[in-house]
């Protein structure tokens, strides 16, 4: 089976990309002798769970319930929730934890962590710190890391940020410099709740881009990154990999093509591809992908889908691109942003280099 | 079972709003004497098609072929695929067409008219026109029509056009207009056909605000608006209908309250709302959703998710709103443009104006 024999729109992903997209981020953070607890909330799928786990303690990440219930059926055993929840999850995630899956949760107010120290489910949590990103969390010098700490009692197992900020920046040295801010904030907040004669065996920190260009992470335990198994538009702009390294593509028919007014339309729109624009504040604008020719390459030149439909994407191409395709002809897109294009999707092909499918790997969606 | 128990994010549909939007829409096209054929890209779901079908002739229009064959084994048997397909797809529309479905392709170029009238699948096709939104068809005066239309052979069953356009009005006028345009584009290109021998039944037309606010459908025999039924902040904001009207919203819960930063943030990001932004060009800015209370009221004010994150909406939100609200406290977003905010997610949780739960609905996604 080719891809040209694939229902289209669908996803495409290449293992040798994916495969050198993990040793790199394992090289990165073992370098700093710290643990790497991939984030799968990008990829949402166990064979992709156990390639980035190979090597690692095993622990992983997740962003939703219903992935640490899919991670866990897949014989996963250490995840962490980074996500806060409401008190109404915390029994879905009591039964994982009675199942002998060992889970951390996440929490930065008092009303939340008094909850989950009272709940029966034998679960622990990390206090979540705000490096910067002024998303979520407490600060690392603040009241408010002693009082959440404090409620959590005997659940309390560390702190964790992450510095999603770092998404700014616009050079590597940008990306160092939050990464030390990231460092900072929990290295900090470890230390405070220490002195304060808290338990706090966990200093986990995590993005992309930070995770690729730390420069020192001492103090840290555990690395969370995600994105970067599969790389996106997004990731390459702002320096945390080169567009060589997406591994995770869409593939595509042609459905239309008017060379008046040079444009090519595709079966896959903005449900199949989101409305994501991450690349809409950088400086190469990919709209809503960049469309590439089914090997992968730019035998098309290079033509960016600037309007999305539910189900058309439209691009402008150079006359000579419509004077090659056809109707039916197959593309592959390159998204803006890996997480929300692969969330409108049940399964991934898998291709080595070429166009040959040599696996079908599902994955998780939904809550 | 009320919404209070629902596991969020998840979709809350107004059972009673949406019966008013299907009856409103029933009334505005029977007006003009002409079919409704309902577009279930929204809605996805063959309890809604049954709703928005009761009166009607039966006859349904889809985006993908994931939605024929879903509503085909629903037992609805007249069925308009209205987005082209790939030569490649046609095997797919021809089992259902051996099953007994009428199944209606489009298409606006020789190249796939020719695929069609070639292909043994028993269906027909419609020439797609483009009636001002510069996305698909031919136009209604020029060559192609023809050349399109004589190549489907005696698979042609008529003409069809979408006037998309139509969201770029800020006035009923406006929309008014390009219903007429709309209506004249189909008409001359019907007329044309007909002069030239060729079979032209079918004379299809339809967008949400033009098929509200037509003045005149003469000569159009079908009308396939879709979002009416659910309604959206977008459609609000460009006359298609009240705030009020909007039937399907995003149950979702309280995972953060800063007070200090005036912020609020809930377990619903961009996956579960989209990342749609239509609202964003129109005069009232609705950031990725509008917060309503669990009554889909205004009792916390006026909050919009201006910041999306994969799996958390962050909104911002007065101090007494922030002062109300705890950690857990379930609220609803009315969304952006709810084609898109519905396709993240698998049913719908049915109510009648209160809390409590009188139905869960599937529908379908994927390709």
């Amino acid at each position: 089976m080719r891809l040209e024999d694939l229902p289209t729109p669908c996803l495409v992903l290449d293992k040798g990309i994916l495969e050198r997209n993990l040793r790199r981020m394992s090289d990165a953070v073992h370098r700093h002798g710290v643990a790497l607890r991939p984030h799968l909330k990008t990829a949402k799928s166990a064979a992709v769970a156990r390639l980035a786990t190979t090597g690692e303690k095993g622990g992983i990440t997740v962003s939703t319930l219903a992935e640490a219930e899919y991670f866990a059926e897949s014989g996963f055993r250490d995840i962490l929730l980074a996500n806060a929840l409401p008190p109404q999850k915390l029994s879905r995630a009591e039964v994982l934890a009675f199942l002998g899956v060992a889970v951390t949760l996440v929490t930065d107010n008092v009303a939340m962590a008094s909850a989950i120290s009272a709940h029966p489910g034998r679960f622990k949590a990390l206090v979540e710190i705000d490096s910067g990103d002024r998303r979520t969390g407490v600060s690392a010098d603040g009241d408010d890391l002693i009082e959440v700490a404090r409620a959590l009692g005997d659940k309390l197992a560390g702190v964790m940020t992450h510095a999603g900020h770092s998404y700014g920046c616009r050079s590597i040295d940008c990306v160092a410099d939050i990464a030390d801010d990231e460092r900072s904030a929990v290295v900090t907040a470890a230390t405070r709740l220490r002195e304060a004669g808290l338990q706090c065996d966990v200093v986990s920190v995590g993005s992309t881009p930070t995770m690729t260009h730390a420069r020192n992470l001492d103090g840290v335990t555990e690395a969370r990154p995600g994105v970067y198994m599969f790389q996106d538009l997004f990731q390459a702009e702002i320096g945390s990999c080169e567009k060589s390294d997406i591994a995770m593509t869409v593939l595509a028919s042609v459905i239309g093509i008017n060379i008046e007014a040079g444009r090519l339309l595709i079966d896959a729109g903005a449900i199949a591809l989101s409305k994501d624009r991450s690349t809409q504040a950088t400086e190469h604008d990919a709209g809503f992908g960049e469309i590439r020719d089914i090997e992968n390459g730019y035998s098309l030149g290079t033509c960016i889908i600037d309007r999305a439909y539910q189900e058309h994407g439209a691009a402008a191409c150079e006359r000579d691109v419509l004077e090659k395709v056809e109707i039916g002809t197959r593309v592959r897109v390159a998204p803006n942003h890996a997480c929300l294009t692969a969330a409108a999707h049940d399964r991934y092909y898998l291709v080595d280099g070429g166009s040959e499918i040599i696996d079908v790997w599902d994955r998780v969606n939904g809550w």
